[in-house]
């Protein structure tokens, strides 16, 4: 029961707390020969960081990434890779009152699941802080994705507080996500998030959104019928990400309002030449990145996400994940205090983003990538060792 | 690489064909003293088959399910349970022309994932007859989760075609949900749906739909932190249902619109009154249901639909999921002959469902059975041997 | 926690009773394409039958295998393989008297483990009878490595009641082994072994005894480091088959008592010459038989048995699995009666035999080729489509 | 596919090679709750440091053990524990020459495995400093299964070099083995052995040896049939240790000559006396320690080393692990040069043990632990949270 593990060909498993010595991974079943160093994770940790503007946490961890193991005159060597992110800017002072659960956290789930030996501690084992070891594990993963498939992944924010980024943006201007301080491609849309994250601090509240991720350059055949279904494993993996509540792929919950003849992605053969029109999301330039890769078989649009039967088709992978808003606000909120079982009032302190979306974005693409390179490694598209 | 199982402590492989001998599965962990026979289960797979009216399938299935192994003297022994459900009204003729793949089906990326071994004859491995098995293992389940913990899973059709039921259905309601043959506990709605089917059914076309599920007195405390999360086990269980595109928990992807000031549950102690708008979703009924099992500490609302941090509060568990339309109709459609690769216009014969949320609704029960069981399994909530 | 799978990346789960309806296995991960029909599994389940000579059991069952999933126009599709061997000749009456378990029998742990709901008729899950299902999972592990790598394993009775094969035995002998009654291809001393049966018989006793195994042509590089191992995996496999006591790999328990230069390998240059005594073991005869495969490197003896580090250096793997001998034997002996605590004599009735070991023989051959199959697969040298 | 993780409840990832910053392990199962520090650990891992005698190697590592996460207060917080041991006393110098992999040695399986990948230093991954974090695992296990069941393991040397302890050690006698420099608890053999270690020293050659493996007050029912059977899964993390060929439990070998009327353990309802010769092994005084754990159901003799059918039947378990001679010998020896293809004559250098035998002694009680631990916590004898 690997309850803090993901993957079966690629397995991650993730260490560490909040306010612990680190927060890191292990990754077993990374093939051998992939050149690798600190350098190759730095900068998606780095994306991850706040960016301390205004819709930020002020905690300033340096997140220096250290490989500890695997890695032998800069390539892996096939033994169990162990990624380290150390945690320098700890202030636990505020976790040492009594036990009052915060609304909308999980601190009263995980009292209740370790009898009150989990650690409180900045959330514990249950801080966004883990989401550095995902990354980190992630810049890996896609990194294997990219050398051994030329497959790319991209996630940008669609949402925040309800604005929406346009549709019809092209791969171009997906690509200059991190150009953007939300990672939202759309600049008049951007603002407006701003805008919204700036009221909602001065309120004491906070807010939540969607991300969107593309996966280009996924080959066909990935994913297993049944259970182990490639759009099944993305979704479990979306859901390690703290505050998701939600996900859909392709057309998703609007496919539900489709007749088949609308939503059914009717096929082609590929005569080379550019598609338009293929993700049927906000990416729809005429641009020769929607070439899908091997096999000259493609759909006229893409309201299935790029995923059949659990098996990808080998049109880009389109997913939506919901981000409920950030649940430490700095308005009183009622809650219970455990150990007395009174009713209190509580005023959330610390230091907490009023919305994460634009955080997430690294760590989607990194959940994303986890689950893609797993498997493709299953479907033996990947080799157990690079030459 | 368990493709084909789902769970841990409670292991269900799903083995069969559409138009093979059967389809079943295959119950590992489920504990021993429990008293089961097939009576125990066809009642649920009758409620799976096609009601034979305008909304369905004519493919007639008495769908017999029978208990081979594991069970002896009216009780489980402890060892693996195989159940099957034969496949008798089989008609494959129209399967043996050349391979043209439905567009929005499973049949071209099984087609390239299996190198064109794959069983073609009513979608194969693929079929919605898999959710037979599905129902089968989920009916175990569910007598389990009853027994054991006293847990009630109710799912529903909530919308069908965009028609939607009506806010506040009370648990009663709830409970009658198979009484409706749309399975909509809401009679106008289920009106207003049925007509929507038939208009589709009358332009060879098809619809999709949502469906919520409910789970009633579980317990707190079920489910892992971070990878094996009880919502992301239940997310990748529904994607194991053919045409599912999204699911969401409590307020879900409205929850990103929300701020947290809205959106977090604040705590209460309960008195053992009855609590008002717990789920915050479709039942809203004053009802001492609602009352929480173990543990005085409750929710005001219900935004989290049961699970924060990856663990079940307590309260209720709330998921909706989103059903593509039926691809297979009867209008025209393009597609490529892939022995040829000639771009072909195709017209879907066979028999097939207008809409498959009706029957949908116990397959989503038994998946949501089954993974709420083998974490209950986890957790030691469930004892190896009942007494 | 799957109790009851062998395997990773080829799973084989085992189900059924002695008693029971059937025993069979789920094979999940078999490359689609494959050629199979009963007619590859009838022949080894006949060869585990008893041959009604002196030394085995008088159920006679017809094992007639039936392939009732996975399989379409003659090849496999890629979904899991359902094989079941029907139980045809059961005679229950002996097991309804009080609970009293059979010195050296599982009845008293499977009493314990599952608080008496266990099936005891015939051992239930316990039985011998279980390995009809090991053996048909195994013909089709092993036609898998014979078509997809021109593997070959070879099991033989090496030794019964303390009577031994003589040594040098050639891979011609070894391959006639089933011709000999008792699977030992040393006729003097398969005399003297059906002499020691008789004469236990004759004492209403039973024997014991030790079967080898050896693969050929297994390439270099199957297992990983430290945990799944191919020794390792190799080993919890044979203790999968009941009455197993112990086993060794290549020069075994024997390695203890050389030193380093005796036990250690030299590496040679293969010059495709034949190479003599590789295998250190009853096999020892110039034969080409023993190139090895792929690479040109080989060790001039073979006291690792194949394996290194957990991993095949491409010589023949070789191992000895230890059985004691069977359980049931004809004289009283004294037990408990366990609903009442009372100290008894217990004679064993039933139909047993006096020595497994010879229809050991194939199912030793089995689960070599599960476990064999399954490293082949997750080292990517068989591919997940065969053409 | 979890190539480096050991167990199903307790998971146990071993990460780390010889030469590099650290080796360590992750477990991921610990109940919380447990009071756990690095002085539960630290007496362990000095147990399995060289002694500086005659018979073991130079290298000097402190072997200073850390405990980085998943303790919080002083106890088990539920969360992954990582645990790291740095290497401190590396020399790699050796190993910068061209690739001749040493005989006997995984240098060469690696190589293939890998293609040149893996880091060579000191056998990198396949290296006994792994058994520094196999051992560190082992305190925990040992230590839950102490406190939580009662639970004792004892290992001990049982040959070196063909020496063999005498039979009828008492469990006083086998609890003082660490005060053994061999670990050998007789101490007429251990001088003996100590002759024989000198020899071979002198001779640049090396020894090999049994460990035998008790464990004391193991409750009946753990272990599951069939496949993950306790004597498998036990077998299985033998072979996780450098240099073991072979395993046996109870009679062992030695069963496959008895006839069933003496191997067989008869029954006997135990009036809380002294049992006599209850192990049937080394250990055979009259001891109040003999009495089995819950349950008045023992047998008269154990030939069954306390496992039956793959369950434990309340006995203590016992084992015995073969280990070949160390590989790394200063005599000369012949090899191949990996790149060139030239056979070549090699004299290992750097700093080996003559025997591993004495150390390996805690690293078999270790990795018994683990299983145990790991069944334990599978049949619901050892709760989630302690308290």
């Amino acid at each position: 029961m690997p309850a803090n593990e993901i993957g079966e060909r690629l397995r991650v498993t993730f260490v560490g707390e909040s306010h612990g010595r680190l927060v890191g991974a292990v990754m077993d079943g990374v093939p051998a020969g992939l050149e690798l160093s600190e350098a190759d994770l730095q900068p998606m940790l780095d994306l991850r960081r706040p960016s301390h503007g205004p819709h930020s946490t002020a905690r300033a961890e340096p997140d220096r990434v250290e490989i500890l193991t695997g890695v032998y005159r800069g390539r892996t060597t096939g033994a169990p890779i162990l990624i380290a992110v150390p945690n320098e800017d700890v202030d636990s002072s505020y976790y040492e009152g009594p036990p009052i659960p915060r609304p909308g956290h999980a601190d009263y789930t995980a009292w209740v699941k370790y009898g009150g030996y989990n650690d409180p501690r900045g959330g514990g084992r249950f801080s966004g802080r883990l989401t550095a070891a995902m990354v980190a594990a992630g810049a890996v993963s896609l990194k294997l994705l990219r050398l051994a498939l030329g497959v790319e992944v991209i996630a940008y924010t669609l949402e925040i507080g309800g604005v929406r980024a346009r549709d019809g943006l092209s791969i171009e201007e997906l690509r200059n996500r991190y150009a953007d301080p939300l990672r939202c491609p759309d600049p008049e849309a951007s603002r407006l998030m701003s805008d919204a994250v700036e009221r909602a601090r001065r309120d004491g509240d906070s807010l939540g959104g969607i991300v969107e991720a593309i996966a280009l350059g996924v080959p066909p055949g990935l994913g297993e019928p049944l259970v182990d279904t490639l759009d099944g494993d993305l979704a479990k993996a979306m859901f390690a990400i703290p505050a998701v509540k939600g996900i859909e792929f392709g057309a998703g919950f609007g496919a539900s309002r489709l007749r088949g003849s609308e939503d059914n992605d009717e096929y082609r053969v590929l005569a080379w030449r550019v598609m338009k029109d293929i993700t049927n999301t906000s990416c729809s330039e005429d641009n020769d990145e929607y070439r899908v890769r091997e096999g000259r078989i493609v759909t006229a649009t893409n309201n299935s996400g790029g995923i059949l039967g659990g098996i990808s088709n080998g049109m880009p992978i389109v997913l939506r994940v919901a981000f409920k808003p950030v649940s430490s606000i700095r308005r009183p909120q009622r809650s219970v205090r455990l150990d007395t079982m009174e009713e209190v009032e509580l005023t959330v302190k610390g230091r907490h983003d009023v919305c994460v979306v634009p955080r997430a974005v690294p760590v989607v693409e990194s959940m994303v990538g986890m689950v893609l390179a797993d498997h493709a490694l299953r479907a033996g598209r990947i080799p157990a060792v690079l030459r």
